[in-house]
């Protein structure tokens, strides 16, 4: 059904942002405003919303979807020219396109209308979806409080039995027990120099002494996404990576004290960054400081220096510092924060104090 | 490292095409490519593609990409503009772009370069990766035994006693047991009028006498996929159900025996279709025929109406026709095919005489 909060939202958003049409498609965008998932795969299904609150659904007959009241539904089936369709349906001058709409759909539309100019325009669904509402929010509450417990059984877990792909299908099927839906193989777990690259796959690689152990995990429970990431030293720590790892728990909670209402994401990178550049490692921060979170792991805002989106009550994203040494260690500490009128809450609680487990 | 083979066909087929330069971004061409597994998410990796020979890689720091031989290396941090990098290296004129390629990368790039005209560029790619080489049909046919052994396994575990969503479960961990990836919830399990929604999602329906069981299966094993469906009925069968089951295989059984190098994707989606249409069913047969397949479930080529790719040795590709009718009953049979030169060899063998189980 649509959520017409949620659409009046939108619109409101579409003309703060001057756009007069825009083109939805992006699956998540699509279940926010109508509370029903689509997986197109490759083909076409997009929502056409005009400032007027005329809305267009473009559907393959092979999706099922069900008519809604106030949205005009344009089937097609494969074969039929869809792109056509949608063309016929635009106003002349700026259109925005959904920011993951592939080309595959976009330019076919764009060549049958040379009097349309694109631009991105998903801004008016992601400043909708950035602001947590409070059902939203209690599912993201819960989510973490889910992480909390597994990351402790995960750190429990460490052994030198245990290759990095094994503890990381644990972590995976924690999860599930927990409510979790399964991710498959992409919970991180690092061991040693592995974490200093930040998207390692967990492999079969085993635990030595002194090694630091990066686990970054997060999980989709109940439509809604946790995220966290904690490091420990397996045994022993040398002094070096405990300088390294008290910097980044320094820039980390540096970010948490920064959020508030009426701050910048890109002043909230720059809190962070600014600990780990004054320490000599800026060059080793190679990542933004984190990402907005909801009905999917990365989503607007990005926490990051060319990011001018502004803090407020409801969003929700990940400050997430790391320093990275190729051949030799990373450290990412990793908490989801959400925007309180005063400051802002944490929502996983797993303790950040440097751990040498055994 | 970059597969100068494969590198120098895509070049040949950009000629074919009339393409100067095109952008590669979508990660299974990249894979194809280079060898390399890079998962940008939101963030941009594109290899830019000069029919010269040039190439140009524009990496994310964090992607850690390594330096290849024969490639210009363009890293970028979070925060710098990647497609000012990019539009500095565009020629004027036309250029192709990856038909995966979301409009939040190319539309900034496009803003920059008012000289450059956009089309849809995939098809020197995929025309490439659409034969394969005899390493990936050795792979291919290894996962169609897999995919062989896990049907039977899957109509043996039918059982009034399992909803879809358990039967699903069982069939994902099966795969995972003999080689293959992980890939969720996502196993196609239909009991009933479900099975008349071709993407329906395995729920907690519980099976009823005459019911249909759709099963369709798919999997990555060594980054190859297999995929199949097979249709059975419970305990029963009525005179209705058995007639569009007959329909369904004759047409599916035309698809295979009209395969063979010359004939287009749009004739093959013709011969099976006819099949249906002379039955009378032409209206519930709503999708495509057929996808290719590869180290992607849905690949090119498209068996459609609209596809007049012609079929040559070395393409694999699914036939899959169906007949869904709402409320009632869906039926669907796939195999996957591989052109030979005399005509296709069917690489999933399960039986599809009308079987009914207990």
């Amino acid at each position: 059904m649509l959520n017409r909060q949620r659409l009046e939202t939108v619109i409101a958003n579409m003309k703060v942002c001057g756009l007069k049409q825009i083109i939805v498609s992006d699956d998540n965008a699509m279940y926010y405003l109508l509370g029903r998932k689509i997986e197109p795969m490759e083909r076409c299904s997009a929502l056409l919303i005009k400032d007027s609150g005329e809305i267009h659904a473009f559907m393959n007959k092979l999706f099922c979807f069900q008519p809604m009241e106030g949205i005009t539904l344009h089937e097609y089936r494969d074969g039929q020219d869809v792109y056509a369709m949608i063309a016929d349906e635009l106003d002349p001058g700026t259109v925005g396109f959904d920011k993951e709409w592939p080309c595959r759909h976009a330019l076919p539309v764009l060549q049958k209308r040379g009097d349309v100019t694109p631009v991105l325009g998903s801004d008016p669904v992601d400043m909708a979806r950035a602001r947590k509402d409070s059902a939203e929010l209690e599912l993201l509450r819960a989510a973490g409080r889910v992480n909390d417990k597994t990351i402790a059984f995960a750190i429990e877990h460490i052994s030198p039995e245990r290759p990095e792909i094994e503890l990381s299908h644990m972590i995976d099927d924690f999860f599930v027990e927990n409510g979790g839906e399964q991710v498959g193989q992409y919970q991180i777990v690092c061991y040693g120099a592995n974490a200093a690259e930040p998207h390692h796959y967990s492999d079969e690689t085993r635990l030595r002494p002194g090694d630091a152990v990066l686990i970054d995990q997060f999980c989709p429970i109940n439509g809604y996404w946790c995220d966290m990431t904690r490091t420990v030293f397996y045994q022993t720590v040398s002094e070096h990576h405990r300088h390294v790892y008290e910097i980044v728990k320094a820039a980390q909670q540096a970010g948490i004290d920064f959020v508030k209402p009426g701050v910048k994401m890109s002043e909230i990178d720059g809190a962070v960054r600014q600990v780990i550049v004054d320490a000599g490692y800026g060059d080793a921060f190679i990542t933004r400081t984190g990402h907005g979170i909801g009905t999917m792991v990365h989503e607007p805002p990005d926490v990051s220096s060319n990011c001018d989106l502004i803090a407020q009550p409801g969003m929700v994203f990940s400050i997430e510092p790391g320093i990275y040494l190729p051949g030799d260690v990373g450290v990412r500490i990793e908490d989801l924060v959400l925007v309180t009128e005063t400051g802002c809450e944490v929502l996983t609680r797993y303790p950040k104090d440097l751990q040498i487990v055994r």
